[in-house]
């Protein structure tokens, strides 16, 4: 049988998990594609940290040797990170190697500078497992939205902060706790910035927008928040009220134009991504034809990052069998305006701190009237004798409107706002 | 621009969402695609039914004219039914068309036929539509778990029965009414053998085995059995128990061998799939590298089955195009032996009538005892003074013991067997 040699640059915990499922499912990976797959070499750091354990592959740590081979079509690149990863993908597809990538940060930030040079050179670059990990959302938009528009994807998209929340939520940990626990389980990095601040997620938001519209957003184009501020008080209260709360990204398409934003949310508890727990993940595509659906599924981990890899390698061996490589991954282009606040409306959950005196919540009320804005439901939660804690559901306001609530109140300071978090409704 | 003509037969519920879609996103399919897609012509029984709808294309009576257009390079089958769409596709093929069906009854059961002959004569043969309507996951299985080795595949894969389970479940109607409200609805046929049997059910799984194993079973290979039989007490009696219930598709792999069966189970109430109601399907498939991922969606429906069939197009759109057609939608074969009834492991929930006289208990867990099946939970949940009700969930056993077990229950004469449903495992 025909070989396809694969080479590696990076050979951590992804890529030693692509090396075992290349050698275990050997079998059913010929038979599917034709050929044999063999990694050949691989660049690492420190080449005796890794020959015990990988005996059969060439080692080395010359990314040149990689990239240079005649032998290789197909490049692996599992090293993350911007630099020097991106030199290494630019120079691999000069050469006219497929790169297969889950690298979301470069991705997300020069995805489609790297698109082009994939093209100029007719070589494919793929990178499914930059997106949710195991859940193959990106190839799934790509081929089975294609002929659908799509007009809402939104979803749980990072597995550290998942985990924390869910470990917020379930056994009323503090964030400081919940954090601790997912370093100590290796579920969170010793600087976990990127993650619970929300970075991560939004990098994945991009992709997956650039995938449902077509459309290049870049980091500033969204509202990002992260969960370091949530405080448990306002966990439970959202439990009384019949939500729990997560970590959620969203692309929306308004009128055409597009909402990316990443912020903690009120999830009801018969919403889908409220049963999400721990490290997984799980997007919901919204489509004028389809409707609603939901993919779930591990959103990161060794063995499924590693799948996902995997089907963009088989993808790519088909498309090398064919000569049909050059194709652009998602080849869907559209150009949109970001949708002004005006246009995004939405539910809000605010929780203030209200002096304890007559006529504290008639201003509140007023403030939220004058802007337009109607109550759902609200909730004296606690009072010390000096301060009340006031908590308002609200109906579908703008963010235009909110931003309006919000400047009012800081005026009016008497009242402050403690925290605000958009609400989801109860989706089909 | 390019135009690609796509020719139908029938022009029903899903075939006008097929004209639909392609009429209402023809500029994304465009962008996308490079091609201008147009329904050129469709075979209908009645011209006149249809002809004020659809001014703009050709109808026909003459199904001929659309086989034989040298034209029109896609044929889309949505007529359903065995014959004569079988003679249909099998001619269009021959002749070279490229064939998109929904037809799961005709895929089920000829589908390894019709794919020699599409092979034979460089044609696509694809049937996305055919399972699990908007949910697009054979395309997923092929793409996605291609490198991974699927270890089982289970799911709620027709509409009707769940919708039918879940008007049972949270309203407490027995089956008959429940089923009236489907049929006054439009969720069921006035006949109902089909779905409420989980012969449609059964279909999917056998398509959804060949693509998950690569392996061709038929639909007596399967153990089958409908919702008609399933009393409201056994519903209420599971939910204190903290069970729903469903009627579930698996398909598992055991030992390198295949157990395929649809019956309604037990569900537990923290499980993935107890979640899915009314009309939606989920299929949940688990791979040794990816672990358990969960594809959710419409499970039928004009637009979700139209949206569907047009992925289909698209990706032969895709394939005319780069000159690729004739590579069989699912590549992958294997042969496996059916799983014997000593191999097939679950706990199952048995309720039983039992005489209210002293000793019969005692007799019950004897039978179970010989049969080496242990008890997880046992409830006796209602006397009329003369017999008592009473529930058993076991632990793990084997099918084969679990037939000893109803075969020494109806040798004793005494103690009755009402009903036995096998009963889901948490899954994480």
């Amino acid at each position: 049988m025909e070989q396809i040699k694969i080479g590696m640059l990076g050979l951590g915990t992804v890529g030693s998990g692509v090396v075992q499922i290349i050698q275990e499912h050997q079998e059913k990976i010929s038979q599917i594609t034709g050929r044999h797959l063999e990694v050949k070499r691989v660049a690492v750091r420190n080449v005796a940290a890794h020959k015990d354990e990988f005996k059969d592959i060439e080692l080395t740590t010359d990314v040149n040797a990689v990239l240079n081979d005649p032998e290789i079509p197909i490049i692996v690149e599992v090293m993350g990170s911007i630099q020097p990863a991106m030199d290494y993908i630019v120079q691999a597809l000069e050469n006219g190697k497929n790169v297969v990538t889950a690298n979301k940060d470069l991705i997300a930030q020069h995805g489609s500078e790297l698109v082009k040079i994939a093209k100029k050179n007719n070589v494919d670059l793929v990178y499914e497992a930059s997106v949710a990990g195991g859940i193959p959302i990106l190839r799934t938009i790509v081929n089975s939205f294609a002929a659908d528009q799509i007009e809402d994807v939104k979803g749980i998209v990072n597995g550290t902060t998942n985990y924390i929340m869910t470990q917020m939520v379930t056994k009323g940990m503090t964030y400081q706790a919940a954090l601790k626990s997912a370093q100590e389980l290796g579920f969170a990095e010793s600087d976990p910035t990127n993650d619970v601040e929300g970075i991560d997620a939004a990098y994945k938001m991009i992709i997956l927008t650039q995938f449902a519209y077509g459309t290049n957003v870049k980091l500033s184009d969204l509202t990002v928040e992260g969960i370091s501020k949530i405080d448990a008080a306002d966990i439970k209260q959202a439990r009384t009220m019949g939500y729990t709360m997560k970590l959620v990204g969203e692309s929306a398409e308004i009128n055409g134009q597009l909402a990316v934003s990443v912020a903690p949310a009120l999830v009801p508890l018969e919403h889908p991504l409220a049963t999400i727990q721990n490290e997984n993940n799980a997007v919901l595509v919204k489509g004028a034809a389809v409707g609603t659906t939901m993919f779930v599924g591990p959103g990161a981990g060794k063995m499924p990052t590693a799948n996902s890899v995997l089907s963009d390698i088989i993808a790519v061996t088909k498309n090398i069998i064919l000569g049909t490589t050059g194709n652009t991954f998602n080849g869907y282009r559209q150009k949109a305006e970001l949708a002004t606040p005006d246009m995004v409306v939405a539910p809000y959950y605010l929780a203030l701190k209200i002096p304890d005196i007559p006529g504290q919540l008639l201003k509140l009320t007023h403030i939220l009237t004058e802007a337009d804005t109607s109550v759902k439901q609200v909730v004296q939660t606690e009072t010390d004798g000096e301060y009340a804690r006031v908590v308002v559901i609200t109906h579908k306001t703008s963010l235009a409107k909110l931003q309006e609530i919000q400047k009012e109140i800081k005026a009016d300071g008497a009242i402050s706002l403690i925290s605000c978090y958009k609400v989801l409704e109860a989706s089909k």
